[in-house]
């Protein structure tokens, strides 16, 4: 036990991709590169204080209550029982609205870096709970799917939200990962607002399948399994509309070899998944090229799958 | 090669679960016990002659146009050229109608009877497709996951239906199921008419999670999370209706231990899959007594999952 002897703790939590094609609110992964760090520490503040937020151009609040990185901690102190007041610096290296989680970075971020100032009274995978309280303030509704990629790395899936029951799933070897954020902005509310209430049962069963078979080939390494189930004709038909280029840059992707690709999270950010580095290259240059046909910038992260997750970066002792 | 030295073949194909609770027309099992032996030899008639059917009260065609077996040997025949007539005998050793994949059986049995006959051009899991054109004369759409199961043995998900792509599932050791048949007949047809057009979002995308989770439950053995993805919240309430008992007969089952329950099919069959032969027998146990409360007869089956699936049980050399 290292309980109270910590003064200083910094934790990072990766971004990740949700709603992967077939796996509408239920499949994600973390990514390796962008993510949040949180640095948190003891303060003679009762309850907790957002210092500062570092690149987020201001439009985080400060607020604990309606932070979302303030808010897992709360939840996490109300139940560990801790009393003291913590301090908490939040610094983004990941693009806000995005569609990579970045609400979920901060949560997982936060819990990670204050369960271990308060002396680790929790597992990791027990911090999910927190971290989605802290979620819900910033978008309203709970992306588990986010949150436990970021937490605990790797793919997961989201069985049920609530509670919640998340399933890490292995990942097969030579599994790479493109995404591309074009910088534009998309409400994730009105994303919401886009889709149909309800779905054709024809086209439920079909997703069924594929999200079934789509873990099979997670499990059995079947590169042309995997490849065959990443496929969604329920959301991404809408949503993809309002992703500039999505059409072209899919097919680019496919014709350079992709597994997959898809909508990452509500967008704007799309992913293609694919079995080597030089065939992610492949895909990030062609995406590169039809959005600079458009005045848009974009980023473009090549990542192995992010079997990691959220870790403690460094610690200082009182 | 054994091309032209055999005169008769007779196989057996095993009764199945389809409809698996949340694997609504993707997941399906087999079972050992019932299910139909066909028995095919060369004829000088040209074509498929249905020579005799044990055990279906006459109610089967014997037109081979109209039979589910002889429609699939039609099609295994047309596809790979063969002329010589074949003449068949079917012997039901499972119940018409109730919900365990009566057609399936039939048509599994008759293709791989006579594809050993022929000297096997095609390998086992190739004789899907021409199984499902035989089922299709029976139910008017294949149920792929009846007939991949009655072939395959084990478990299996079905991605795709059109064209079939079907992924066998890894079976933990310990797994058990119970099937009960109520004996009173449920027509297909109207069970799908049942069925709502569409499905409320939240709903399927419940529903995809816990398909993906039941296959990462079979994937890892893990019994927890098997039982807690057997949940089906679309066709259960509405199909279940027409099932006598069937709340009792489920809630007896949750009692005595089972992993879950739902109905086999469409109907009237239910089963229950547990961890273990006591259990079973205890689920058994407590079916039948809600069963002899009403005057149905009923018959139960306890047994592995069957993992061998469609077997030649003899041959006779010419």
């Amino acid at each position: 036990m290292t309980q109270n002897k910590l003064k200083k703790v910094k934790a990072f939590a990766p971004a990740s991709v949700a709603n992967v094609a077939c796996g509408f609110d239920v499949l994600g992964f973390a990514i390796s590169g962008p993510g949040d760090f949180v640095e948190a520490e003891f303060s003679d503040t009762p309850g907790v204080t957002i210092e500062a937020i570092l690149n987020d151009d201001g439009r985080l609040p400060l607020d604990p209550e309606q932070n979302t990185a303030g808010k897992a901690i709360l939840a996490l102190l109300e139940e560990s029982g801790v009393k003291r007041g913590i301090s908490i610096r939040i610094e983004k290296k990941m693009p806000l609205g995005s569609g990579l989680g970045s609400s979920a970075s901060s949560a997982v971020a936060a819990v990670v870096a204050v369960n271990e100032l308060i002396g680790n009274p929790y597992e990791k995978k027990d911090l999910l709970p927190f971290a989605l309280q802290g979620e819900m303030v910033a978008s309203g509704t709970p992306h588990a799917d986010n949150i436990s990629a970021s937490l605990l790395g790797g793919f997961i899936l989201v069985r049920s939200h609530n509670p919640p029951d998340v399933v890490s799933l292995p990942v097969p070897d030579k599994l790479m990962a493109v995404v591309i954020h074009p910088h534009i902005e998309i409400n994730t509310k009105s994303t919401r607002l886009i889709l149909r209430k309800s779905v054709p049962l024809s086209k439920a069963v079909e997703q069924w399948g594929n999200v079934g078979a789509f873990v099979a080939g997670l499990y059995s390494g079947d590169y042309g399994l995997i490849s065959r189930s990443l496929y969604d004709d329920i959301i991404e038909p809408s949503r993809s509309i309002l992703i500039p280029g999505f059409g072209r840059m899919k097919q680019a992707a496919m014709d350079q070899g992709a597994l997959g690709f898809s909508i990452s999270g509500a967008g704007p950010s799309v992913f293609a998944l694919c079995d080597s580095k030089e065939t992610a290259k492949k895909i990030g240059e062609s995406a590169g090229k039809i959005l600079e046909e458009t005045e848009l910038g974009y980023d473009i992260y090549i990542s192995e799958i992010n079997k990691e997750g959220s870790v403690v970066i460094s610690k200082e002792e009182e």
